[in-house]
């Protein structure tokens, strides 16, 4: 069986930057060359970065990426590395023979059908191109929107062996390319993807990977982004997985690698027979001379929590620095939510780079200050105190405002002074609000909400004190000072509004909260469904009120990573104006339309 | 040829309110029955609001969709108008039979399969079903992700006519729906819409309901919903056009109506060939004894500039009629934007209901206070005085804040004022920015731009001294008094957060900017195509930086109403963290992908 040295580049590209992705495919290129590998494999888009959402709509970006493909192809060979192989994803616009399918297209119809592709390059060319088929359209994805599909399989003949090419949501669904694959007798699936992280989704893409390619009944090299992009996190965990299911390499995650892995794979058949749909390209029939194998690359998967503190702490690096930002400012309350925005922004950018500042009223207790004050040494950030005092009182003696509206007020004052510094001192600033609270609007609007980007924005409550846990756990176990301290863990959270205020005076306990928000938020589950799996219905009303009710509010939220299946954002995407209430008796299955109807005569 | 009276009910139903939006239909059928209607047409999901969003993707949301329309069917009967034959829109489900299609699916695959339906209701019973084909998943929709398309076209024979149904999109879709209505031999096809406004569409969608009438060769009954929905509003204007392109009937703009026609119509073949793709359902073939028709309704369209006015107004009454709001605030500078804001909301909801506060600083002119008090007293809402120098201060104070800062600083103290006040008074904030400001990010994120709804959010700056004029000259027509201070038009727009400050310090003149945009934000145009068409290129590289910088601010802002081919928000959707610049150069075409390419060799 003919030998290839595969070289999966799992990178971080930036949506947008045509010309520093290049240079990362060129840079990775060179890596893989130097590694001996025969056949790279770069992510999906990783010309354009992803997603690159409405920018594939405007003329000008489609172009710069068809420009830039070529310019690679040609500085590849410029490099000595033209004989390399490489696959990577671009986005390109459809053939003039391709009709453009209905959807996408509608009265306001595009100027251009945006492609989701992907090019083999060798020897200073573009020698083929490969059109995503199976476009995403549900939660973040909106990939129809902006794209038309692919009609036909790319198979390139590589050394000998038959290479396929798919995309990302092309392995997800039934039929398609890799059926195709199969069928047409590839040696081996070369996949591109870009798939956001997701909690366990490792697991799930693992198996999907291994029912894949005994349905295509060869190999698949599966390469993913790695990086943060707004609201998406890629977490790398690049896989190669034979037929029999067996994994023959696996990439880190959360971390840009190349991934080499040295494959046995079947010999192209030289005289394929036809199978509609499929476009051959030949590179040449001349096996690799036998060479011995090396070990391939075999990272474990991080274990739970710890693979969400990572992602958070990627989301947030990335988003610092592909938004120009070097710093970040934060408010630290004493809370665990500020505690632990504060310890993963130290972590994603250095201490150096972080500036906590506490914004005490007469309502923050004692032990809130030492906390934060302690967090600020744990950690080593730059500490300031500005109290809030002057500036609450200032409002008071000039507008009339109380009960909530005054709460409210002390936490916009907090809002204030915290955009005011990050205003003059370029700082982006930091929403410490987590998942429970956004959920129910348990925050104010303009006031602790603000902030540019929210690490917390899908991480629920009880989350929350796990992942400080583990973060402190971490610290212990390798000898270093825990950042997050233990009062801030073990005290009962309070918004400190008003005087002995706890959440619990407002909301149910946390584990409870969130265990009804996973059912109604990720789940989409009815209210009917939570009271049969036992949750009280009175608690379930109150909570599903609440969430209604807070859609306005997160609305106007920051971004932050999404960690879970659904977050919110645009993985959920509900009216603002909606008298929609969950029905409060069990639903009953309607019955079927038109069912027994005797007054209308089915013609044909 | 057979008579038929036909009634559209062009209504202004709430997403969710399932069981107010059945009182409705029921009602307005019974109208149509008292008129003595035969057919009776209602929008587009018209049971359960338009767009419902991922509301479709909860069980219970489509099982309370099913059901209310099986009731609806039993009432209808029970108010003694079974006869009348009601075709409504409503969410279903896909019957088993129909295989769901790939791409609304996915990993997160749905727990339900929702189709976009019309429901035939006919003597307590629902007859038939409909589903839509063309999913529209552009600008502002995402049907492909919450529906999956529809197979057959439905015909009913209603009074010896065979009316062959279909959903907004199909009929903006060559072939489908209507070209198998043509096939099918339709006498009418009855076509229901949630369309929503944009400047000049009723032009095009007449041209197009001519056009589609012409292809199907019957007349087009095409009804229109009604109603602000978070950023849409829909402008009713439905029509009956005949084959021959003679508009028969045409309803009112912006309001709701029962658009009643006298049809004759062509003659059901009693025994019609088969064609695939065709649910036929008689309800008899008994053709309407002769009668004498009445005079059809024919309303003119609204004028430019009075449409977008109707527009804005009933988009922001019924944001605040459908969130449960009865008053609004809005600071009053004594400038435009916040002058115009004020007038609608008058328009809209009533002097009476609306508060609107000066915040005047060190910076603010006399003639801005004079100009904000004399607005209030032409308008009638209760104004009142709240300076902000104190609350300033203290800040300053208390925080080292300078320079733009600084600016920042007042507008954010405005902010904390207007929301402090709407929160206690329970009013909704109205937000002021115009859409050149926010395209350009010349507000404060929490400052000038707080609000839980924007009415000039899609209105650029020159369009919004336009809408000033034109109802000052209304009110002159009506002998009223103009409610906009004649200064407030004239004098240069400034922001007042420093001395003499006025926006030209920051901005090319309104009339290059507005027009800038257009290009940019409406038409998708890149830098090279502006310059070509002769704009000045350092301006707009100045303002295409300025527009991209600010995609994170405009991410955080109130809904507004769309109004344009191309709205913030759903409409564009564009990532924060991007390093996309457009290419300085003239873009050349790329080459085509594999041309000329010795080296690679095509065996199939």
């Amino acid at each position: 069986m003919p030998q290839l040295r595969v070289a999966m580049a799992q990178i971080d590209t930036t949506v947008g930057d045509v010309d520093g992705n290049v240079r990362a495919v060129r840079e990775w290129a060179r890596r893989a060359a130097e590694e001996g590998a025969h056949l790279a494999l770069f992510p999906e888009t990783a010309v354009t970065g992803y997603p690159v959402e409405d920018l594939a709509l405007r003329r000008s970006f489609v172009d710069a990426s068809k420009r830039a493909l070529g310019r690679l192809a040609a500085e590849l060979a410029d490099d000595g590395n033209g004989e390399l192989v490489v696959v990577v994803g671009y986005v390109d616009r459809a053939p003039e023979r391709e009709p453009a399918p209905t959807a996408p297209g509608g009265p306001t119809a595009r100027r251009d059908l945006p492609q989701n592709c992907a090019a083999v390059l060798h020897r200073g060319r573009v020698v083929a191109r490969y059109a995503k088929h199976h476009l995403p359209n549900y939660g973040v994805f909106d990939e129809y929107r902006i794209f038309v599909p692919g009609e036909d399989l790319l198979v390139v003949r590589v050394r000998g062996v038959d290479v396929a090419v798919a995309i990302c949501e092309d392995l997800w669904q039934d039929g398609g390319p890799v059926q195709k694959a199969g069928d047409a007798g590839a040696g081996l699936l070369a996949v591109l993807n870009a798939s956001p992280y997701e909690r366990n989704k490792d697991d799930v893409r693992l198996e999907l990977v291994e029912r894949r390619a005994a349905e295509a009944g060869c190999p698949i090299a599966y390469v993913n982004a790695v990086g943060g992009q707004d609201e998406l996190v890629f977490d790398g965990d690049s896989l190669v997985v034979d037929a029999g299911g067996r994994v023959l390499a696996r990439g880190p995650q959360f971390t840009e690698a190349l991934v080499v892995a040295d494959l046995e794979l079947a010999a192209a058949d030289t005289s394929p027979s036809w199978v509609g749909g499929v476009k051959r390209v030949s590179l040449g029939d001349e096996p690799v001379p036998a060479y011995e194998p090396r070990g391939a690359v075999h990272h474990e998967p991080l274990p739970d929590v710890a693979d969400v503190h990572a992602a958070l702490v990627l989301g947030l690096r990335d988003y610092v620095r592909k938004n120009g930002f070097r710093s970040v400012i934060v408010a630290v309350s004493g809370g665990i939510d500020s505690a632990l925005v504060a310890s993963l922004a130290c972590d994603a950018i250095g201490p150096e780079n972080v500036v906590g500042i506490s914004l005490p009223s007469g309502y923050s207790s004692q032990h809130s200050r030492d906390d934060a004050e302690d967090l600020a040494r744990r950690c080593g950030f730059e500490y300031r105190q500005y109290p809030i005092a002057p500036m609450v009182e200032a409002f008071l003696g000039a507008v009339p405002l109380t009960g909530v509206a005054e709460e409210n007020l002390q936490a916009r004052v907090r809002g204030t002074t915290l955009m005011g510094l990050a205003n003059q001192e370029g700082h982006l600033a930091l929403a410490t609000s987590n998942k429970s609270e956004l959920a129910v609007g348990y925050s104010t609007l303009y006031g602790d909400s603000v902030g540019g980007y929210a690490p917390l924005k899908d991480v629920p409550k009880t989350l929350v004190w796990e992942l400080s846990r583990w973060r402190n756990a971490q610290a212990a176990e390798r000898g270093e000072q825990p950042p997050i301290p233990e009062s801030t863990i073990t005290k009962p959270p309070s918004a400190e509004l008003r005087p002995g205020q706890t959440d619990q005076d407002s909301l149910p306990p946390y584990e409870v909260l969130d265990a009804i928000l996973e059912d109604y938020v990720e789940g989409d589950r009815g209210r009917g469904e939570m009271i049969e799996a036992g949750f009280d219905a009175a608690v379930v009303d109150s909570v599903l009120t609440l969430v209604d009710r807070a859609e306005w509010k997160r609305r106007q939220f920051a971004p932050g990573p999404k960690i879970s299946h659904k977050a919110f954002g645009r993985d959920r995407r509900l009216p603002i104006s909606s008298r929609w209430r969950e029905p409060t008796s069990v639903a009953q299955p309607a019955p079927p339309v038109g069912s027994g109807d005797a007054a209308a005569e089915t013609l044909t």
